[in-house]
């Protein structure tokens, strides 16, 4: 099995993908993976060459980028080069720590819809206190989300999770307000009651303060709000690990004794961190097209790598047309 | 001046608002406090009498009320009365920590809209890094909001943080899912082109990742987001200090640097807690009603009655609707 990896994508590209790309042969020896980008750049890092083909560009698509301009323009772009690379059959699956809006708009273009999906979904696990994590459908590929989109992305969530991370009778859950049915905006409110009909295991509304807690395994939510609970979340995370950090250097005293608790303080870090949970899959497309996360080191990417292997595997984008064309039937 | 308190809604009622109460009156000596609930749960308490007033009443709203229903047959309940005594113009303004959905209705219902406001707004003072704060409208009170209630909402909120926080020219920010023009829902885009034309600071999109960073002053947004963003906010930080929790407290050296560091912890929660700020205001009603967290200690209470008391004596109602009204002429 091959997979396309956007090398130049993501603020320690090509470094960490060449990395990532290294530990993911060495781990899975049936896949292949096959780096787009800079020859140049890249090979300073490629200390081994066993199943890693390199394939040349110099064209990049920049975070900077107009995301639909820069798809039908740089034409050669290693994004784009990559998700041709599954279009074309040659490569199975496609990863990108690039312009998140960019790889949305190729991913359509090149790769395609599942039939009968309406908007595909771009969807991260993310952690919980538990070490479990959830799948958040969706954080930003369609902003304006109408009651049916909702209920696909139930689908999507149910067969990603059943299906890649072996979860039986997943607990899908509408993000809202309040807990209690009748809460929520006009689009809550009617996909409340299109998800009362699915027969995948909807469980009623849940709160965004609840999901780190793990209350469910799948977050069904349009894009908007979807990305402000992600983004909330990083924030948030960010801010107090920022205030921690300053209160624990104030005195020698505070530094002797957070010297103590370091090992404590990685281990909540590594809790909360996304990189060992794969990117974001942008679900509903025929193929994986994984989204890792801009800042992803070799661990993240490694672990993107792993995840399209695995819905490569699973089938995930069949399962997920199977499961839309019968519950039409 | 005149403040009338539901001494019975919250987690820590009638204690905790007695306490409030109390020092209250010791810090502003302009002020008398009507405590509104049952006389024999409050008596305890109540250690002084001076321009402490209390009013009987034993009906009380719960949070597992229905809201309209809860303010149209509780006609008694202690939320209701102290509601009501701001609508006979006996207090001034009111204060109640129970249910939220109960004391929008009866804030609507009985003390009524500015003229000229379209919806009132559920605005809470959220803590920011730099231990400024910035005012989120609205988080749950007008779920399916609409670009001129958002425009609203800059305008109440350019007004309270002049007029209360002494804030020259607030950035009023509206959240979206990027920074750039152009970015968003149908929503959020047609808000940014209204919000364009105000005579208050609007500068621009902001990130749900950089409003705990003090990017603005005031935070627009529908009452869905909102809700999603302050929930989250309270759910992540909630996760992050309960992990911690029990990494310091997972060995004997772990528990005994921990000690050390206890006022750097207790410093941190203090940073992060937002009852210094007051409670959340009803914006757009014709007096201040304040909604206090549920779990409102007695320093938050006093907080709330605090904010209550500037905002009636910086007139924030009148100036509001005077904003309103030369802005349309």
């Amino acid at each position: 099995m091959k997979i396309a990896v956007d090398a130049m994508g993501g603020d320690h590209a090509p470094k960490a993908q060449v990395a990532g790309a290294l530990a993911a042969v060495k781990a899975f020896d049936h896949i292949t993976i096959q780096l787009i980008g800079n020859e140049e750049l890249i090979k300073p890092h490629l200390t081994d060459h066993e199943r890693i083909e390199v394939k040349h560009t110099t064209e990049v698509i920049t975070s900077e980028d107009s995301p639909t301009k820069a798809v039908r323009r740089k034409k050669e772009a290693s994004m784009v080069l990559a998700v041709r690379e599954v279009r074309e059959g040659r490569a199975k699956a496609c990863i990108s720590a690039g312009n998140t809006g960019a790889l949305m708009t190729a991913g359509l273009l090149h790769v395609g819809r599942i039939e009968g999906v309406e908007r595909p979904a771009l969807a991260p696990m993310l952690p919980t206190l538990d070490g479990e994590g959830f799948l958040l459908l969706d954080v930003g590929a369609n902003v304006d989300a109408r009651p049916e989109h909702l209920y696909q992305y139930g689908v999507m969530g149910d067969v990603y999770l059943r299906q890649v991370k072996n979860r039986k009778n997943p607990r899908v859950g509408l993000l809202n307000v309040g807990t209690e049915e009748g809460k929520g905006n006009e689009l809550s409110k009617a996909a409340f009651a299109r998800l009362q009909e699915a027969d995948f295991n909807f469980i009623g509304n849940v709160e965004a303060r609840d999901v780190l807690n793990g209350v469910c395994d799948v977050v069904v939510t349009d894009g908007f709000s979807g990305n402000i609970l992600l983004k909330t979340i990083e924030g948030t995370a960010e801010s107090l690990f920022s205030i921690l950090k300053t209160e624990l250097t104030s005195s020698t005293m505070n530094k002797l004794a957070a010297g103590v608790l370091k090992p404590s303080f990685k281990n909540i870090k590594e809790k909360m961190s996304y990189s060992h949970y794969g990117g974001a899959g942008l679900f509903g497309l025929r193929a994986p097209v994984i989204k890792a996360h801009g800042s992803s080191d070799h661990t993240a990417v490694f672990h993107a790598i792993r995840q399209a292997m695995q819905m490569v595997e699973e089938q995930v984008p069949g399962v997920i047309e199977r499961e839309l064309t019968s519950s039409e039937g």
